[in-house]
C-alpha cells in the first residue's frame, strides 16, 4: 500500500473536500487540524504535518501504517497521527477520523472541562445507535498534552468503559470524531458543530 | 406521475437550489431537514430519507403520492412525509413544503415551549395578508414526537383554528414553512430565520 | 432617459452586485431592501417592488423620474422610491442610494430608538468629511411609518438641520445610506454594518 | 525594483488572494486595511491607499523603498505604510506585514486597552517559537493615533523590549502580524482571529 494505491488517492480526495468545507466553516484555522481514512486493514492516509486544511492538495496526504511506521518516503505525519492509530486499531469497521479546532468546541471543552452532556435534541439522531430526541449525549473531555502516546492511552483507556461515544473533546484545542467513511465522519462533525453553537447559545441566554 | 414528468424535474431542480442555500447558512446540519413540492393534486415531490440536503442531486427526491404510497419504486420518503402531506391535503393551492434545523430555530423552540410572538418589525410584510409592521406573529411551538402520524394530527387540530399560521416550530428539533411555490417558501424561509436571529439578539441584550 | 440607455445598463450591473455581496452577508433577507443610482438630473434606476435582491437581473430594475413618475411600462418600483428621491433632489452630487435589513440594523435601531451614536473607531474615517477617529457619528433612528410620504417628510425636515449625515434607520426595519456613486455608497454601508456589529458586541459585554 | 519585476507580480498576487479571503471574513470592510510584501533588502510592495482591500488588481500594489520613498509613480502608499516600514528594517529576514480591521480585533482593543494575555490554547502553537499550548501569549494594545511615525515610535520602542511578539493591536482600529512570507503571515492572522473570537465568547460566557 503506497500513494500509488487507487484507494488513496479515491480517500485523499475526499479529505481534501472535508478540509475545504471545514476552512469555509471557520473549524480548522491556520495550520489547525487533522484528518484520516483507512486504505486497508494496516494502513491509513493521513494529513502531513504543518498544512493547511483548507488548502490540502495530494501532497499534503501520506500513508502510514496502523503501528506508526511511515511509509511515505520523506514526510512527515501529524504529531497526533497515534490518536487517530488507536481509533483504527479498536474498530475494525471504522473508515475516517476527522479532527477540527472550531471556536465551539475550543470554548466548551474550557467551559466544561468534566466533560458536556447534550440532551434532546432530534440532531442527536445523526449519531449512531440514536432513534429518538429524547437521550442525552455524554462528550467527554480531556485534559490537553503535547505527550501524545500519553493522550492516547488515556483516550483508549475510556472507550474500554465507553465504546459507542461518538466523539470527544481535548480541552483548549478541538474535537475528534469518525465514522464507517469520511461521509459518515462528516456527517458527525456537522452534527457536533450544530449542538456546540445550540449550547452555547442556550448558555448565553439562560445565564 | 412518475419521476419521469417534466413537472417532476422542475420541482426536484429548485428543491435541490433550495438545500444549497439553506446548507450554506448552516440551518440543514448532517442529514438535517425534508422538503417537497407539489407535482399535482394528489402528488409531491419529497426528498429521500437520510439524505445530505447541501448535497442533493435529483436522484434524492422521490415521488409520493398525498395518501403516502411511495411512486418511485426502491426509495423511502423522510420519515417526516406526513407532515408535508396534511398541509398540501389542507390548501388545494399550497405549493411547497420546507422543513429545515437552524441553530436560532431550535434554540428557540426549546427557550419558549409556549409559542413565540414577534412583533413590529418591517420583515413581517413577507408573509402572506401581513401590510403593516404594527402587527404580531405568533409561531407555535410543538413538543417533539418521534410518531409523525401523532404529531402531525396535532399540527392539524391547531390549523383547524389558526389557518393562517405561515410556519411552525418543533421542539428541539426546527422549522416547517410552506408557500404557493418554492420560492415563495424559501422567501418565508429566509423571513423567518431573520426574524428569529433579531429575537435571539434581543433576548441577549435585554437579559 | 429609459432602459435602453447605456447609464441604465452600467448602473443596473453595479446595483445587481451590490444585491450579490449585501444577500452573501445576510442584510437583505427575503425581498427586503431597495436600491438605486441617478441616471442623470432628473431620473434614477431603481429596484422594482418584492424581487429578491439576492437574485436581481436586469429585468428588475426600472426608471423613475425624479418627480415620482414611472418611466419604464408595466413595472413599479418599490413602496419606498420616495425616501431615494428625497436625497437626490436634496444632493444634486448624489450618485446612489442603499437601503438593507440587516438583523444589527434591525436589533440597534429596536434597543435606540433616539438614535444611536458611535465613537472612537478607526473605521468611521470610511465617511465623507472625517479623518480622524477621535470623532462622534450620529445615526438617527426614524419611527417605521408604511406612509413613505409621511417618513419622507421627517427625513427631510432632519436633513434640513443635520445635511451631512451619511445615514440614518428606520426603527424595526433598517438602514439607509448613499453615496456619489455605487461604490462609495457600498464602502459606507460595510462601514455601517461593521460599527453596528462592533457596537452590538460592546453592549454584549459591558451589559 | 519596481513594478516590472517579477517579485512584485509574485508578491501582489499572493496580497490580492489574502485581501480576497480576509474581505470574505468581514475581516477588511470598507478600505480598510493595508497589507505589504518585501521585495528585496530595501523595497517592499504594498497596497495604495483607500483601495477596497476585497477587490485588489495588480494596480493597487506599489513599490516603496524602507526609507518611505515612493518608486511607483503617480502612486501614494497608505497612510500606515510606516509602520509596515519599521518591522521590514527591524526583521532583515521578515517577509510580509498584514494589518486588518475585524470587529473582534477592535472590540478587544477597546474592552482591554492595557493588552490582551491569550493562554492555554493548543493554537497558540501556530506563533513561531510555541510548541506548547501550556503558554500566555502577550498582545499588545497601543492607542490609536492619526501622526503614524508617533505611533511607529511607540511600537518600536515597545519591541526594543519585546522582539518576540508576533502581533499588536491599535485601539479601536485594528491587528497587525508578520511572518517570513505572506503565507506565514496569513497564519498568523488566522491564528489571531481564532483566539479573539474564543476570547470573545469566553468573555460573554464568563461575565
Amino acid at each position: 500500500m503506497d500513494e500509488r494505491d487507487p484507494r488513496f488517492k479515491v480517500r485523499a480526495a475526499e479529505l481534501i473536500a472535508a478540509g475545504h468545507f471545514f476552512f469555509e466553516r471557520g473549524w480548522v484555522p491556520a495550520t489547525a487540524g487533522n484528518f484520516s481514512a483507512r486504505l486497508d486493514g494496516h494502513h491509513m492516509a493521513v494529513t502531513v504535518s504543518g498544512r493547511h486544511k483548507g488548502e490540502l492538495t495530494e501532497d499534503d496526504l501520506m500513508v502510514v501504517d496502523l503501528d506508526g511506521n511511515v511509509i511515505s518516503e520523506g514526510k512527515r505525519p501529524s504529531a497526533e497521527a497515534f490518536l487517530h492509530i488507536v481509533l483504527y486499531r479498536r474498530f475494525p469497521d471504522l473508515g475516517a477520523v476527522l479532527h477540527t479546532h472550531s471556536v465551539n468546541a475550543t470554548v466548551l471543552s474550557k467551559l466544561s472541562p468534566g466533560g458536556l452532556v447534550i440532551e434532546d435534541y432530534e440532531v442527536l439522531k445523526a449519531f449512531p445507535g440514536i432513534d429518538t430526541h429524547q437521550t442525552h449525549l455524554n462528550v467527554p473531555v480531556f485534559a490537553n498534552d503535547q505527550d501524545i502516546r500519553q493522550l492516547a492511552a488515556r483516550v483508549d483507556e475510556l472507550m474500554n468503559r465507553e465504546p459507542s461515544i461518538p466523539g470527544y473533546l481535548i480541552e483548549g484545542h478541538g474535537l475528534y470524531t469518525w465514522g464507517q467513511d469520511v461521509a459518515a465522519a462528516r456527517r458527525h462533525m456537522e452534527a457536533f458543530e450544530f449542538l456546540f453553537e445550540c449550547d452555547m447559545q442556550m448558555r448565553r441566554l439562560r445565564s
